[in-house]
């Protein structure tokens, strides 16, 4: 599913770097992204797997000019204008299709929402139909979520514009571990997670956020620590082994060595179902041995980074007073996700238009 | 939950008045609420309980000059361009969930809509957490309703915008208030609820409509009755009688002496779910005793305006023949609902663009 | 239900068509209909039965319109600007549903959806309430769809703008029906269906998709078979011998004699739960006895035009190979269908202000 592991590049910049770290970039967002001189070569985002440690800059760079959109009076930039954007989410979601549905609304893009419940979907059509006749209305750009780890591969082989990833079963969640990279950028000194000690702490094994996550915060060179019960690692152990060869990744549950100096503390969410396949015992007992505390988080650095993908369990995996706490950045995630968005809907459309100025 | 009662005041015109009796306010609501004379002082609408005889003049007269954009060939003005409207309701609803919807893009919002029901709200996140991931995806204004009473002003609590209450629990439900007022005020001769006898007819007691009605109709001089099953009374009669002190509130199961010369007869919606709770005999028994016949009718001035808050269970609290009977106004409510609630999210992005400006 | 069948006239051409052969129309549309010398005199598009051969040709000539502006970069004209289009589904649907929304879109009109599933329509609310409510709330346009034959008729009896029939029971899809006759137009040699033989294969008992395009393809002159097991066809035998006399129309389940020399085959979706009513004596039989294979095709024309109108059950009505072979028109008709939907949004707004401008 994944393939070869691109080897980390230095590009943070030099003549080639599309985005200057002087933030001159900010103004040309306003404007299509075909006429930009960006050189971003993906059609889709299925993954963050694929992505070189030059491209995860200038999806950072190219958010730094949406961060800057957004605190206008009215953040809106005509960009995509004439661009279709469809979101198909199968699972339930908030936080994710709102986004997504901002960020496009944001370039001034048109946004139709498909909820498989109320569509066709619910009378079995396949997959691939459904993305066929999505394209046929008329769509440049599907957003999709579906319980089923690869469907947007699926759904990129037949579907003639851009397929962005927005969850699939527990396999990827590209655009969550972009959003996490950025505000970690923006809250750690000097922006660099060279040598962080970075924690994920919890149901790793069937969490697509921390699956994500691994590629984009080993790439930049963080010490990566997954943390949790044992039987929530097993399988993930393996996967990591096999993926993410030449990183700097520790698996362990001992959640005391885990937190101990950690410059960032990532809670997972449990899903209340796992409790039924007999992977954890109970939720109180989850919560006593592995929830993050204020008590816990003693141990790490003092200027701990606190994160939660959400939708949170408050009092399971992460205590209500650490959610809310000043190192927690759980908002700004949140607010940072419609700018990446935003970045990605921005830089596939040029790769799109480029695409097909050259008969692609 | 409602605190103190606001004495009414006589604010009906002077210098002071925002909007004057001549209709000279009209053309202003095209521009942002922030750059014109209005003082409203609110950031939330929770209920109309907080609101004085001014503020309910005001919300009148700024839903005078929304009819007149209502009327214009393209109904729309730029006032609230750039302003972010989420619509997360709990509850099924048309009318109230696309009143707001239609009325926040007449004013050039842009509008999101949650469902719960599709939304990760079914995944059990605490509503105080969807309400800071609400503010976080970028919303401004939040529009809600939830099935428990008091949920908005916990909404209110954490959300940096503007909450509007669109309906909690049995508890209030304002915008309907505000419509219906602003509904009898076209209506009546004079324009004026002073000494009229306003009938609400029904099951009060599980009724965020009557809750509502009760403070707006009570503060603009009206002689209320409220008629229904002495089972659907009996809890509202205290309520009634602690919250609404010195206003003129009648609370009585004789339907005769209730219709009696009535200027105004408001029938509630049954809700079908109480019958299993015993506080009903059966439907049929209910039309037959207190459902609004034109027989019925006959009782009260021969000008008597019907109302119904809908959606209507005909045959039940209302005949058929009585919902569209000239006298009956139910669908100018439903036109006028998205007047009041394009004066409602105007004014209130006023108060919270003048309360950014000063800092608050 | 269907009333007296329209003569079909000869009105391709000449000084009354509004639309000119050599495409001078296209340009016009960008325009508010009411300002073109369209003459279109349908308020409503509740079935195909009640339009001339001359009306056909007009929705033709303006979906061509339509289709050159769905070609340009940005696909959108102004001409709907500050109109109010509704879509009301009680049934799940993702292409007619999105196809309304993406033209209603690209024609600048404001849109509102409603999914009865989500909607008070839950509480019982009576469809005629609804559609009140739904005009009283600013809407000048109603898209529908509804499980109970004959609902249309019902909403447009009450509803003071336009109702477009989106799919009502087994009785009629109109849209669906031109979409297709569209597509055959732009794909047949000469773009006429005169003396050609068109087959409908499946489930016709069943199919409003059946029923409308019996209309409009008889009505342009083809050579229509319907082909499926007897016990689908026996109610349509009678029901086709009743409504179609005069014109040319052969009920048959010998699916040889169908398919010999076919010059367009349109597969039908199989409901699963026919099965269960015993008509069908299982998918597995009906694919084996009535699928739509290559095989199968060898006996038509050479050039067969392979159609059907989603979502498929592959395997089961269509084979696989069949709905992406170079013959299928299936992709087609899903884009085509935006496009001709514009225009029946374009031609009916036409029609209502030019009836309000008349008084009417």
């Amino acid at each position: 599913m994944t393939g070869e592991v691109d080897r980390p590049e230095a590009a943070s910049s030099g003549p080639s770097s599309p985005v200057p770290a002087d933030g001159a970039a900010v103004p040309t967002v306003d404007a299509p992204p075909e006429t930009q001189a960006v050189s971003w070569r993906h059609r889709h985002l299925l993954d963050v797997d694929a992505l070189t440690r030059a491209e995860l800059e200038l999806v950072m760079g190219t958010t730094d000019a949406m961060t800057e959109v957004l605190a206008r009076p009215i953040p809106k930039v005509p960009a995509l204008r004439g661009t279709a954007v469809t979101i198909l989410f199968y699972e339930a979601s908030t936080r994710t299709r709102v986004s997504f549905e901002v960020a496009a609304k944001n370039l001034s893009a048109d946004v139709v929402n498909i909820a498989a419940a109320s569509s066709s979907v619910s009378k079995g059509e396949s997959l691939v139909d459904t993305v066929r006749t999505i394209e046929a209305l008329g769509a440049d750009m599907l957003v999709m979520r579906h319980s089923a780890s690869g469907a947007p591969y699926l759904a990129a082989d037949v579907f003639g514009g851009s397929v962005l990833n927005g969850g699939d079963g527990w396999h990827a969640h590209p655009s969550q571990a972009l959003l996490d990279l950025y505000t970690l950028r923006s809250r750690l000194p000097g922006g660099s997670l060279e040598g962080r000690k970075v924690v994920i702490l919890g149901d790793a094994l069937h969490s697509r956020v921390a699956r994500s996550n691994v590629w984009t915060l080993t790439a930049m060179g963080a010490d990566l620590w997954i943390c949790g019960p044992a039987t929530l690692l097993r399988g993930f152990e393996g996967w990591a082994a096999r993926g993410a060869a030449g990183r700097r990744l520790t698996v362990t549950s001992d959640i005391g060595a885990a937190l101990k100096d950690a410059d960032v503390v990532m809670a997972l969410r449990i899903q209340k179902e796992r409790m039924a396949s007999a992977l954890l015992p109970s939720l109180r007992e989850y919560a006593a041995r592995y929830g993050l505390t204020r008590e816990r988080l003693r141990a790490a650095s003092p200027d701990v980074v606190v994160m939660h993908p959400g939708p949170m369990n408050e009092g399971v995996e992460i205590a209500a007073d650490v959610a809310v706490d000043p190192r927690s950045v759980i908002t700004q995630q949140v607010t940072n996700g419609v700018a990446v968005r935003m970045a990605l809907l921005y830089l596939l459309a040029g790769a799109r238009a480029g695409g097909r100025e050259r008969g692609a």
